[in-house]
């Protein structure tokens, strides 16, 4: 990774000058999401409303959609601010939280995709039922493992031309033609709700840094994850304790550091 | 209780076969209750729009649902998702947050207890008010005590054929028949927001794991809330800290720690 | 400030009668918003429907809008609000967050403003812009300086005949006639998520303790969040280590502590 841009001159970069990202993810994540922005250093906004989305949209520097908690109007607001992403030349990041649970979610997650999506992050079974497979996913926690789903990140990634993220135990990143795997995080992380999501929202700040090199900034944001998951293990007994240590190591964490403890391995 | 299940019995059984339990509550407890559950190990799913909350609600384990921050759409979805439960078996909980306060939520919570919830859980000044006394309610906090709510919560019991739990100080739960009561729990939780829409959701995972025992159940997963709560109340010297310990508590619960320090006598 | 009523004189107050403090807010403060309340020792609710938001104000002490995730329903619900806790004679708070940023906020910051608010708390590019001036405001947070802003709070001050707010390093607070400076607080505070929201909840029940002074109530209201601050930096790593210690902080923080702590001057 380093003959590109590395995860630390990035994280440098995004600290330097903060990017204004554009949420619209769901109420479970929104506090925790917020929280690992300004951890970070980036200057987050949740606005929904479709009255709104689109010219909130054209003024920020990426965008996120995350379809956790789902519902008709919110549904306009993602669209009008993806259709006003997309015009702009805004990346944006989709995240198709539980797709395969419900129709609505399927013909939400259909109509989004239409609209382009620079990024798309997910869980395992999420990537594996959007491009078609068959996934044992119900909820919103995954029940497939990330290797399962690396063929169907690939195939997806070709089709929709995005950089495609799937994040578990070791998380795979590919835009179709280059793929890497980015070890790191602890045995907390899926204990403590809306990380993924969370992670979605950090995508897209590092997407608002280089939005002409997302998978570069996707590897990014995933590395920055993990090396402060690995930090905020230390000294955490359980989800709880892990929690504001994660912030507190999001925020201390130094470009040095993230550049010396991140593992990203070609795959 | 221990002729029957015991709640470390019942945690085990929730862990070995994590439940995916549907909560539709509201937006103070939506990040809470879903780390809440986590904690213990169940897999929450927030899931309210009227188009999908009925197809989800068959497919999960059991039902939460919370009217805190009740809205008509969310009304529809509730009703959606309770005839759904109430159709495929499946166990639901109705949490009637100050359902006192307006007439709004007056006409709302007659509607969901026409749909026969499996389960009531509320606060004194609620469970007083739903039986058609006279409770000091005013907000969201209980102004009454638990003793005061006990006739109210046979008399629900008896005519919704439902298990009511009233919780507090000390917490009370009956079928109409059989009535217990439940201690433990410390200061700090009355002052943690939205920890009691959290138990709601808590005894949702618990009437999945033995959906013909609500009961069984209800008592089980107050148990665990309160064992874990005094375990949490350990080195926390206010409601901030003691929040990520209340989590890791939970996480760390085992059930032989919990049957050996449930405090459940017959009332 | 002690020849009137002194901050811990009304947390005194406050603590004896706590005040039932209608909040409609944003999704990503309400849980941190009803936590700081209840670690002040407040009983917030958060009601937002307009089927049941008017009912409500004009039940609880003071009311607090803040229209940090706005959309149409929930405009309607605030504007319900508005008029019944100003038929009632109720304390009411704006938060106009990024008001800037939309034409959508923009209309719907006008028409709140029309109803008359007691109390206005916003950032320095929020209230600069609402006084009609040039800030550098995009999305939520502060790119001006409160010094820059002090002037526009006189103006605004003067003409809505609310007591005007300015929060940031030092925080500025004017009735029109009368102005100060709050000093306290740490550097953690921007890093948090929603704790100027939370503080408009916090100057609403002070605001619901002394009615008449609101310009005393929300002296009071950002003196105590000051200290708490600084008491809540010892031991602090990082944000997520602040944050709980916040809460622990107010809730420990005693009227003595807190008239022996405050910095309130003369501007």
């Amino acid at each position: 990774m380093r003959d590109q841009a590395s995860p630390g001159t990035l994280l440098s970069q995004l600290r330097a000058q903060p990017p204004l990202v554009h949420c619209i993810t769901n109420f479970v994540a929104m506090n925790i999401a917020a929280n690992v922005l300004l951890a970070a250093g980036a200057s987050p906004a949740m606005v929904h409303a479709e009255e709104e989305a689109g010219e909130f949209a054209a003024i920020a520097g990426a965008l996120t959609i995350n379809i956790g908690t789902l519902s008709s109007g919110w549904l306009r607001g993602m669209e009008a601010a993806a259709v006003a992403a997309g015009q702009s030349g805004k990346p944006w990041v989709l995240d198709p939280v539980a797709h395969y649970a419900t129709g609505f979610r399927r013909a939400a997650v259909d109509r989004l995709l239409e609209l382009g999506p620079t990024i798309i992050r997910g869980n395992a079974s999420e990537i594996i039922a959007l491009a078609g497979g068959v996934s044992r996913g119900q909820g919103v926690d995954s029940r497939d493992g990330v290797e399962q789903a690396e063929e169907s990140a690939r195939l997806l990634a070709r089709v929709h031309g995005a950089t495609v993220a799937v994040t578990g135990v070791v998380d795979f990143v590919t835009d179709g033609e280059r793929a890497v795997r980015v070890e790191g995080g602890c045995e907390w992380m899926p204990r403590v709700t809306a990380l993924g999501c969370s992670l979605t929202c950090l995508v897209g700040a590092f997407a608002a840094v280089r939005p002409e090199q997302p998978f570069d900034a996707t590897v990014a944001a995933l590395a920055t994850f993990a090396v402060a998951g690995e930090f905020a293990a230390n000294g955490a007994d359980g989800p709880g304790s892990f929690s504001w240590r994660f912030l507190d190591a999001l925020a201390a964490l130094d470009a040095l550091a993230l550049d010396r403890n991140v593992r990203v391995f070609a795959a």
